[in-house]
């Protein structure tokens, strides 16, 4: 490598920071941003028959094309990484970025197209390549607006889980109930408590795909009434959500009046 | 009973309490809760044929297990019960806890298996079986935070009574008036009032099974507009639950801020 | 009548007012409540044919008693309503009674019965008989909670038209759109535009009945959009609701701080 | 031209001003609302074949009439135009007039007519006709209210932005996962990733048709997991919009308070 490309000047073209970027960081987040981009495509039409059959060679070369693009950035990555601060040890800096949630997404997109070759179990490979779809999660590393939604998830963590308890002891109490009610009358598909739940996740979240439902008049009775159990599962997430934003938004005004900066020089005011 | 057990000590075990927990208390109550955990399972999987013809005896054992260890968690409770202030008493005490919420969940709990010995009759048997699901309430006892839901709703009771009777409202106006539109287009699916409520149900829930909807050009009028009207049944809980949930978050705040503690001793100022 | 049943004590039998009620009051609105109860149920169980059939005298003995009620009642309220301020004069006091919200409701829930003996048109008796739906609406009188609604409705009046305009729009721009797409592959549900509203309503709202959805790869991505829209459809009138409930919220508490009133005499300060 | 109609009388009375309006101009904008309200019932109408057949001639004429008449309607915009501020130079101000979004909305509306004389394809024939639909927009020039949902659009377009993000992210994920699964059970309906989208998109916006629903149990396990998914995707940009009313509210409300009109002449206080 030459003084031009050392790794402290590699390390700041991959990541993406904050402040200026430089020219040569735009183009090589561009391309990544791209070959992702192009793989969910590929990957989505795929598995469209027709086009799996005529474009054999394409969907192949393609795949070789990212497997090799995105090793190559696992393994840059990797090295210059020593670089943050976080993981500045040669070694054992390097080996805990590689349980970053980042790098871990990085192995996870290249890592089935390799094991594949290990392999010749048509199951093994079916599932192998469903995991390639994992390489969309590649792109969090560009979506910085989801830490509001995060921080509101975290905060919210507790009423959150509770709705989502509540939710279960709805479907819980309601589909062994619905089960008990509607067994007779419809053996087959209110079978046992395991089927009854999916009669219940699908009116409870009012999506009713109508291939379970009650006929007998005490089943539609609990029916309806569990439909209507279902807007406060609804509701309740919503305003949970909602009292979670504003707070967000308060304290960060919050955080910004506390925080003043001088007005000469920029610098922030202790 | 020795010293080292003495009906305190059993009470405090027993007991979920807010402070420092002793290892007794953690070990019985991760026993209890795995024990309603696995009935809870255990009754979900019953009900799946090809499971409960397999492990006939392993069911039959697990459930006598359980209403012996739910017995005698029920006997202890009461016997240790009077050392809560609210029930000290021994005889009028003992009697009002049996009437508390969480004594007779513990008591439906049990009941069916000993009421099932004294009948015959397949039907009640079955009943009574379903009333198995209600051990999964014994979980209620774990879960504290559903404090701030409950004291919402009651703070919000005569909002969301209101808009529980406007539901009603349009339901029933709505349901009638089909009834008369598409009784005769559909004689079998739209065959009385109550017949057309449960059509009421799935359209304003938005549930919308499939199984029945009008078919004539007025019924499909009527039909879109009550679709329409259930987005403001979901709109309007969801605004309740949310003034609910910040008027709580504020007065919690304010009660911080009125209930100063001193920075050294840890103290309430008054 | 004499002096203990003046008009004024009538009045104030019949009006539900505020303060405290007198047990002449109380009774009479219990018997009026129980009897619009007990039609909302004879009207919804008349439709069922087997105990329409069953129970011929009793559903016409009912009815009867109810007219008969309920036509006193209207005639009683007439006499007496000059007691209210609003409608003092003797004849264009009671004219302008008769025109006011409660009073139609009242002649509308008694109307239908008197006029279906002036016809043996079987259609007609069939409308009639569905406008004795309309006697719920006497239930209105006892939800006075019913106005913290209606002055949210008032207050966001603007907001909710324009959602409702934004609702109109995406229902016939995308229902006329895909009318062009579908009509040549499902000639008979997307038939015309009026018929594909049915279907473009049902997917706003969510409800997705399942009796009309497109087929073809254009209509389905057309589909998944507005299906994408409705969900606006219900953050958009729910978001204008918990304002409306915010501002209504802090109006109130802010009438109660500016109004006060003598800690001694209770009197209001101005 | 005589003086009494000159350019910025004729300005005036086609443009839709916040103040005084005179006869001419009301008279003038409700002769074309009801222009645009009956073109909309004559498209609408129009697509029902036995009023199409019955009515040759009447919607024939009619589309004459209102070609006609919005033909005069967009040459007089563009002659007036001129009179307003922004594009007050005689050829570049028009020039720059015709590329609005309001003037482009007029083109669109008479173009389709003049373009279907020029072609003979009727594939081409039919697009054009549904062109006719975006005479709807010419509505949009009476919506001012529009401007605070725009405002709440704008000011949140970033979660937005990312809430939808998240749902794309979901959907991709579930239904590729969804097609790994259910592919070898239904081959038909979940033949490919991009029919299983279809399949996730009307699952988690909750429409259900009921055309596509997984039934394995791996695939039921799965799909009430996105059922559950997809009430977070209303909740979410529920979330965000009341938030942004609530902003908005307030910025307004503060606007209000620190702009000070003189109570004696009503002109502002600086």
């Amino acid at each position: 490598m030459n003084s031009n490309w050392s790794r402290k000047e590699i390390y700041k073209v991959l990541e993406v920071t904050r402040g200026k970027k430089s020219t040569a960081s735009l183009v090589f987040n561009a391309i990544l941003l791209t070959t992702i981009s192009l793989n969910t495509f590929a990957i989505i039409l795929h598995s469209v028959k027709s086009l799996r059959h005529d474009f054999v060679s394409f969907f192949s070369d393609f795949e070789y094309f990212s497997v090799i693009f995105f090793t190559i950035e696992y393994i840059v990555r990797l090295w210059v990484c020593v670089e943050n601060e976080k993981y500045r040890h040669p070694l054992w800096g390097r080996i805990r970025y590689m349980f970053s949630a980042g790098a871990l997404i990085d192995l996870l997109a290249i890592m089935p197209f390799y094991l594949s070759n290990f392999t010749s179990d048509t199951g093994l490979i079916r599932i192998l390549r469903l995991f390639r779809i994992f390489r969309l999660f590649k792109f969090s590393r560009y979506v910085h607006a989801l830490k509001v939604i995060e921080s509101v998830f975290k905060e919210k963590r507790e009423e959150l889980i509770l709705s989502f308890v509540f939710f279960i002891f709805t479907l819980l109490i309601s589909s062994a109930t619905m089960y008990y009610i509607e067994n007779q009358a419809q053996p087959n598909i209110f079978s046992s408590i395991p089927a009854t739940i999916w009669w219940g996740v699908t009116t409870i979240t009012s999506v009713g795909y109508g291939d379970a439902y009650p006929i007998t008049p005490l089943g539609k009775l609990l029916g309806g009434i569990v439909a209507v159990a279902g807007v406060a599962m609804f509701a309740l997430p919503t305003g949970i959500f909602v009292s979670g934003f504003n707070e967000h938004i308060k304290s960060s005004k919050q955080d910004k009046k506390d925080f003043k900066f001088c007005p000469h020089c920029g610098e922030p005011l202790s």
